[in-house]
């Protein structure tokens, strides 16, 4: 048991800044009460879910949504809350020039400009001291013929490049992959296919961030997972659930077996035995979207989801299951593997929460603390922060 | 070929107001330069479609988008541009009000408001002298356990009773369902069964409206389109394309090939012989969002895209179609319909053109007109129209 | 508690009888050792899965496969390996004629011939007791415009009208649907929507059967549930799970999440509290093909695994979910609903077992009983039953 | 124009000795009559195709099924017949052994049995004359922990990196990858992703063979094809097309738009421009079940589908496109592509096969030939070959 103990204590999950803010659908976003208005409120929001969960020790940025004229201070008030600084989100897509792509634009101009973003949250980083660039791109195109699907892997090849170049020795490049949306024809890194191809040209500091939202119908993710912790290109994880398309729900909601299953590549691949902040780490982040549901409940949840799927694949097992498996044991094996997942490990998380000093019922901790009606009152006037800004 | 060109001659496509507005993805809306900033600036530019067409004599509106004091001065407006206005659409998915639902809400004074709003939607009709309500509800739930689904059925039937009771004798009810989008788990009208069901229980006032990207992956529409015909619940359609989900791309971008399989199964079903204006009319509308392509020529160039398609559904050789079926001939009468799928309609469209006296290129035609460059000039100030307005 | 216990306690689950014959896909059925040869067998390794489930008393058949000269005689023989006859299945896919369709099919002749098979299902339900004749029609085409797909709407009708008039008082019909396969591009009744409207026409005895993997990708199948019982039309349950397409794999091994989602919206709409064999009784089958695994285990663990959902799906507090929901608490209201989903209910289960003096470990009480072993050993000679017998 | 008549007129497309023999789903195989008995009667057939449309001089062969004693006798009867012997299929998926999976087996000997297997079709090569051996696993999983995901890749690797090292200097291992089926949970090739890191691994004599219908809905194949050229790994397709899973219906039929586009990426990526017979050429091959239409027009069918989609690619005003791509012309582009997309190619086709001394009409030289008529009344007797034989 020490084993699965040890995991879940070390075990913790970066928050994004802007799920604390507004974010909606295409038809409305639903402003909240209370909601932060810049990034020194979004980070005092997601100290409280670290303040609760204990597994939620840092902050992710997204610029330019938390740029800021003082890095250092921003990093500075993190701690006296609780929490560091993390990861750096680059934003290529939402600029009016970025409407054909960012850095597979047809136009030059807009390549660079695009290109010196990233280049420039490498800066940020130097200052944060954040370890990961995170690059997801919205590039893509929306009818077939539109632009040269293939000229744009090139422009995005050289992009990349340029990039990775200009990483210091401890930073990495994280890059995701999607689907679609905002393209809705040809997105130019749909599939962790395209995201390997690249990460494995440009180098060893370049891995692959798996979204749990950004796949095509009926694709199998811890697949993928074993996959890329085979190749040594897993770097990270953006949690949330989905049943439809890339839907954003809080992580766990919508098929909680199937994060189990993904915990337990992870497991199998070695990824919880990185230390923390080595250049081999995965990185468990959340990115979600609270539409309709209040924000740091909202998180405090998700942060429990992933515990406690992590501890259902950490009670696997797993010499049964070999034995299992070796035999050819259909039913054998698929029963051990179902054995851990229907297990209550909530008295086992609640108790690992107490020894710590924590609350063992967070959600419950967070409601009764006031903090929710707190910042409804003290937050008037300004704007609410949202994916805008 | 008199039954061709005479369908081809009649045939009209409506547009919709909110086609020429801003619109995009929730991560960007990319304004674009000219575009309506009013009701009225609106039906200008869906005139100029007409205008090049001479397929598309009415416009669409959408309450509140496109609100007015006086209808009938947008009604002689339109008049004077060419055109008259067309369906009512409601839209109860943009207030605070409605972040859990709106006449599915668990709070009956939400619902309440939600159904007034139908209701005035009633009035304005009366006074536009529209004969079609659509009612597109985003209604739904996020998480497994939000609401009560059942309940919600309920609620939602209870509304679109007191809604019906209201028309008048010769109004209709377009009830369109959607499968997913904004709810991310459950949503109140998601698929034709749904909305088959509520239509029956209503009335025959009430029918059904298939959005072509409203379905779930691998949905055969023109069988859908087959059945609605066959049950007479068949009242319109929102046309446009997708690759993903409810991309809302421009009609028969996408699959041309299956837009053409739906405009064949209306024929199959006489939905080109009903008349103009009549209680059984087939409504075909256009509902897309031009995100990064210029709005007029968009709309130009989906009104051509389902004039080629009826063109070749037209042309299929039914009597030799049949022959074939009757046969079990499968090969032979797959080839009757890839004939007419695989002919070139250009010309023959282009002629019609010709005979009504309009340019055969519209797109061309529209192009040279310098309208395009006019409104980027005219229009200045002011803001620009969205979803939002 | 005792409404948990005692829906447990009633519930029961029918078996197929091919599910003990041998089955695969169309690249290979693999035979496994022991599998029955005829009717008695098949009836025998069902009582198996009842003897140790206490849960599992009925049996259905499918004819042709399981046609035999003396029904009463397999009743009998039923009935001393405690259990009963249940659903007759009609097949009317299997014969060469049936190529091009069954009741749906361009030729007249082949049409009576599948409509006088379905006659004769219910000659055999006369004779066997059974109230339920349970209808899957292949029927389909593979290619656009091979049939039309209005008429064979028209052919169903008449079909399903002839074999509905044939149906005694305590007799129901059971109308599958299927999205696809083994038709692929337009099937007859490929959503739950095409079934219901037929049953709605065809009168109160015609109900629908709901095949947990005859669904598109994306499908919320419990809100399909709901409305169905709303309307009084839902039937029955063909349980199994898939992660792509018809997997047919044992229910609850894909995605058990959503298994409790049905079982909850089952338990929402009454299901649980309709008399046994009366004629709104929702059947509870399952419908596998334990194409790698072996079969009586596979059945055993199957009804297990519908045990445990329904289970959590009673153990919901379900006057704190509609409190919850009633004021609009998204999270509060999920909450409810996954603690009961995260109960571990397998020790419930089991005492509930040791109550009616079943073993608790049923999967471990067949195996050390040594019966897999014993039909490996006689069974030896003769032709294994698969899907063509 | 020359250049569109030059690739049109060297364009040849394999056929697939399989395609002529008895096909269907797990719930049927439809016999039809006059089907072949063995690989002398397959290549007679499949010679009867390249007769009438001249563009089909290959057949691939399928190990076992197309096994004999003598390979040089069969290749003098195929030349005698016209056309010559191609591409060796491997068959690791009917023997009983394979239940669990081939060269991903949990059990050694069943992984060296078909490694064996593979090697052996290399020596089939040799004696055929053949460049490519085409890898289809059909191993996966049904169950989550069922199997060691990631071991089986491990596995998987040691296998082909034994074939590999068999390879001769002008000998390919073409890998095939497909998401599903008969493995229903996890198949361990399921995408392009894996095949071309394995393909990555083993060196330039690996490439990877895309099937048309083997991807996740929504997948877009001509990014994929378009990626995989720019990488220099596509070595073949297998052409077929699908509405829903892997259909295996006749190339073009099901989104003749997108065979289209995916034609046009391998003409964008240099495909059409390599030598015959070179180690770099694209190798186009149908992979199709004829289940029920006819198998040798099904097959003319197909290969005229693939010539008509190949032409309009050839059509597209390059010149224009890249402008319109460069200006950020989103409708211009688009509308340069569709120009030849809705141009109607037949004529010029009809009249390349005049030039060639063909009929102009494949499907009514076949049909007036009497061929059809002989073959059903002269292959009496015998077993029809099928899968399995």
């Amino acid at each position: 048991m020490s084993r699965v103990t040890d995991v879940l204590n070390r075990q913790h999950i970066e928050l994004p800044s802007w799920a604390f803010a507004n974010s909606g659908t295409r038809f409305k976003v639903f402003p909240q009460a209370g909601v932060p208005r810049d990034p020194y409120e979004k980070v005092a929001d997601a100290a409280q879910v670290h303040k609760y969960t204990g597994a939620a020790p840092t902050v992710a940025l997204h610029i330019p949504w938390d740029k800021t004229d003082d890095y250092a201070d921003l990093a500075r008030f993190a701690q006296e809350q609780g929490v560091t600084l993390g990861t750096i989100n680059s934003n290529v897509f939402q600029d009016n020039d970025y409407m054909l792509g960012s850095v597979t634009n047809p136009d030059a101009g807009v390549r660079r400009k695009a290109t010196d973003h990233l280049l420039e949250c490498i800066d940020i980083m130097d200052r944060t001291g954040s370890r990961d660039l995170k690059l997801w791109f919205s590039d893509g195109i929306n009818y077939p013929g539109q632009d040269d699907i293939r000229e744009r892997q090139d422009r995005l090849a050289a992009a990349l490049a340029e990039v990775y170049a200009r990483l210091g020795d401890h930073q990495r490049m994280l890059l995701e992959y999607k689907l679609f949306e905002p393209a809705f024809y040809a997105t130019d890194v749909p599939d962790w296919g395209t995201a390997y191809a690249h990460t494995l040209t440009l180098g060893e500091k370049a891995v692959v961030c798996v979204d749990t939202g950004h796949h095509a119908p009926s694709t199998n993710i811890e697949f993928i997972v074993a996959v890329l912790l085979r190749a040594g290109k897993l770097g990270a994880f953006d949690f949330n659930s989905r049943f439809y398309a890339d839907d954003d729900l809080m992580v766990g909601a919508a098929d909680p077996f199937q994060l189990f299953r993904i915990l337990f590549e992870v497991l199998r691949g070695g990824g919880f035995d990185r230390d923390p902040g080595a250049m081999d780490e995965i990185a468990f982040m959340l990115d979600q979207c609270h539409n309709i549901e209040p924000k740091i409940p909202g998180q405090i949840r998700s942060v429990m989801n992933v515990q406690e799927a992590t501890a259902k694949a950490l009670l696997v097992d797993r010499e049964a299951l070999a034995a299992a498996q070796a035999e050819g044991d259909v039913l054998g094996a698929n029963a051990v593997f179902m054995d851990a997942y229907n297990t209550d490990v909530r008295p086992l998380l609640a108790s690992l929460r107490e020894e710590k000093g924590l609350d063992p019922d967070p959600m419950g901790a967070y409601r009764r603390s006031g903090y929710a009606e707190k910042i409804v009152a003290e937050r008037i006037g300004g704007t609410q922060a949202g994916w805008g800004a």
